[in-house]
This record gives structure tokens, C-alpha cells and sequence, in this order.
């Protein structure tokens, strides 16, 4: 059952367009993109699995996954209380207290959170820039949700395996430059890649996004999916990106 | 100046497609792909560079790559004398015994051959599989060309790593299922993986050959390319396809 909430300053109430769901977004703090919307898609949930997102910003992957899935709770953690107060909002708003748990917390110390081996799926859109050059304020909200400042690939990802169960599976959305160092620390803390699409705005441009999961103690074979495609012209999404968002 | 050459039983002369060369294949040995063809156009040689071409076959990529770059002199490495005795033969034929040396021998003993830190660019094409299941006659020349019998991927990329000149360049072509392993095993040998492109056969389907590119000593950051695509439609290349083949 759907709430009244409080909208705070510089927050705005958007549609995501699933399920009637809404969410608090603040442009000076986290928006989503296209990436939450991708890898909410691809992450698979078996029903009644519970899931945990680390980096959940306001919330968008759960929220996103409870409308796509029969997972039985998803839970949330992330690092900076306004975003976590966002999420938490929309949550209310959206009537899914009793689905998802929002979490006030460090990547770095979720095996204490929520202990180890206890989730069959994690999901993840890290921070994506290990380059912080040039940032004038790496305190600001949206600088810490896309840079490597307070959690480090590597950190992400040793937890993420900490926290699967055995066979467990570990969804993530980042960028392709990084996709070497990613198969590495991935294939450092067990976590095999076993599946991977690269996301191509245009079906003649580089990559730009990239979806993995891997598998606690997957074995090393890899099945590289086919070209996900964005536009088929400015402005205009290829039906693929269309059935992702509306279906 | 071309000469005349001994066609044995079961071979063939073939046209390259590329400055009226030919090249002597034999269906039962080893005939070349579109994999060759790919990768002489994926690697990148300066003038006057040196090149090695590990797993040589036939000597396709080092014809290829003898018509398309400024390379000084182009090596061919082959292990069965048979196949390295064809590609000796089409070299002979298209008058570039000045230009190509076809050598018989193990990758496993390149160093030995060729010197440590002795090349700025090796290629290679080697066998895909890694798993023999099923081989019928693992002695047959052309399940030595695509398994594993012979040579791994480690051992291949080990000596590869220790025939290059530091920031020598690697070009591989191989199957995306092994894309976590040959990255791991690339960096295990300080190769970094640079450059990447994924061949698929349709927009729509999966990969089925990936080109890569590996710095000796790089960074970690890769360069994920367009996707290249084979097939518009069933018979009929792409134009990317077409000029590859033709420019």
C-alpha cells in the first residue's frame, strides 16, 4: 500500500516505469541510468532467492528487480545515508518494506553485515573511474557514486564473493575499459566469469557498458552473448532496449 | 620472381586475394579461415618492423602480412614439418624467400630459436580447443592445428611473452570462450591485454572469434572496439568484411 513521503530539496518523484513504481531521485546526488536498467535485466533471480545489492545508490536495482522477479527479499546497502534515506523513501512510497531492506553501510564491511556465504545472488554498479584526476570535490555525493573513492574494484568484488554461497552467482554493470582488470580480480576471489554482453550505443561504435556474471567456482568458459544494440538511430531505441525498459 | 613448385597429393593452389599471391593448402592438413584473414589485418606492424607468426600452418599470415605491411622479414614458426613444408613451397612460389623464413620447430623451444626479447610483434593463430574429447587420431595434422595437443594456451603465451621486445605488441585471434582465460593467462606473462574486437556472425548472434591485442608491460586499460560483423544477410559479407578481404 502506497504512502505519502516526504520529498526533500532538490528531489524529484520519477516513473520507473514498471509496476507503477516510482523513485526519489536527486540530480546533485544519484539519478539512474541506462546501466541500472540493463543489469536489473540481466541478473537472473530464481524465485523465491534472496538477493543483496552493494552500491544500491537510491535503491533503483531492487526496486527494479522485485518488479521483474519472484526473488523473496532484496536487500540494499549503501555507504551514504542521503542516498540511502532516497531509497528507503521510495521503498516506503512504493509499499515494499516488506520486500526490501535498505541498508546504511560500507561495501568493505558487508560480510559483517550480512555474514558470510549467505546469498545466492549479489548485484553491483560500482563506481566505475579508478582515475580520479582532475575531481574539484571527491566528498560530493554523485563523485563518490562514480569514483573509486571510498571502495576499490577489488574490494567490491573480494566481498561479493564473500558474501555468495558456494555456486552463488555475481552480476555487475561497468565500463569495457576496465574489463581486463575486472576478469582478474573477479578470477582472484573465485568468482569465474561465465557470462558477458557488451552494450554498443551504435552498431558501428565501441562499447560503452558491459554486464558480467560470474560464478563462485564457475569453471573457465565464458559464453560471450550477442551485440546489445542501443539506437538504431539518434533518438530511437532498438526494439531489443524498448522490451528491456517496457516489458 | 615466381617459380615453379611440386603440388603433392591432396593440395592445392589457392589465390589469396591479395597481390596475386597464392598459397599450396591441403584439406586433410591445414586449409586457412577467416580467422588468418582477420588477424593479418588486426595487427598492427610499422615499417621496417620484424615479425613472428607463432603456429604458422601453412605461412597464410605471414603471405597476408607480407602484401598488407612495411614488415622487414616475416618468421614462421610450424611445428609438423609437413605443413611448414607447404608454406616453404608458397613462399618459393610467389618469389618472397627474401622476405618470409618458414622455420620447423616446437613454439615451445621459440626462444631458443629466435632469442629472448628478439621480436616487437608476434602473432598468432593456435589451436582453439582445449578439450580433446572425442578426437578420433590426436596425431592427425589437423587435430594438432585446432586442439591442444602440442601446445597450450599458457605455454603459447609464455613464449610469446618471452619473445617480444618490451612494449612489443601480440596479436591473437581465438574463440570468446576462453576470453577469461587467455586474459589471465596474457597478464600472468605481463601481456597486457590493450585492444579487443569481437567477430560476430550476425548483428544478432554471438561472437565467434575474437581478434586481441597484448602489450608487453602495458597498463591495465583496454580498448573494447566495434563489434565487427560478418554477415548482412545469409552469403552476403558486410563491407567492413568485404574490405578486409579486398582493400
Amino acid at each position: 500500500m502506497k504512502t505519502d513521503i516526504i520529498l526533500k530539496e532538490g528531489e524529484r518523484l520519477d516513473d520507473v516505469e514498471r509496476n507503477d513504481y516510482r523513485i526519489i531521485q536527486s540530480p546533485g546526488k544519484f539519478c539512474f541510468g541506462m546501466d541500472a536498467v540493463l543489469l536489473s535485466d540481466y541478473a537472473k533471480v530464481k524465485p523465491g532467492e534472496q538477493v543483496l545489492d552493494l552500491c544500491t545508490g537510491n535503491g533503483i536495482i531492487p526496486i527494479l528487480m522485485e518488479a521483474k522477479t519472484k526473488a523473496k527479499k532484496l536487500y540494499g546497502l549503501e555507504i551514504q545515508e542521503e542516498c540511502a534515506d532516497m531509497a528507503r523513501r521510495s521503498v516506503l512510497f512504493n509499499g515494499l518494506q516488506d520486500k526490501i531492506d535498505i541498508v546504511t553501510g560500507d561495501v568493505k564491511e558487508a560480510t559483517k553485515i550480512f555474514g558470510k556465504a549467505s546469498f545466492p545472488v549479489v548485484t553491483a554498479n560500482p563506481p566505475y573511474m579508478n582515475d580520479n584526476h582532475g575531481l574539484k570535490n571527491p566528498t560530493l555525493p554523485i563523485a563518490i557514486a562514480r569514483h573509486e573513492i571510498l571502495l576499490s574494484l577489488e574490494e567490491l568484488v573480494s566481498q561479493a564473493s564473500a558474501l555468495l554461497k558456494e555456486s552463488g552467482r555475481f552480476y555487475m554493470v561497468h565500463r569495457p575499459f576496465r574489463l581486463a582488470e575486472i576478469f582478474q580480480v573477479m578470477q582472484k576471489y573465485r568468482l569465474e566469469p561465465k557470462r558477458m554482453r557488451l552494450v554498443y550505443p551504435y552498431v558501428d561504435k565501441e562499447p560503452n557498458i558491459v554486464l558480467i556474471e560470474g560464478v563462485k567456482g564457475g569453471n573457465s568458459r565464458i559464453k560471450v552473448e550477442a551485440p546489445l544494440i542501443v539506437y538504431k538511430e539518434p533518438n530511437v531505441y532498438t526494439d531489443e532496449i524498448l522490451h528491456i525498459y517496457n516489458d
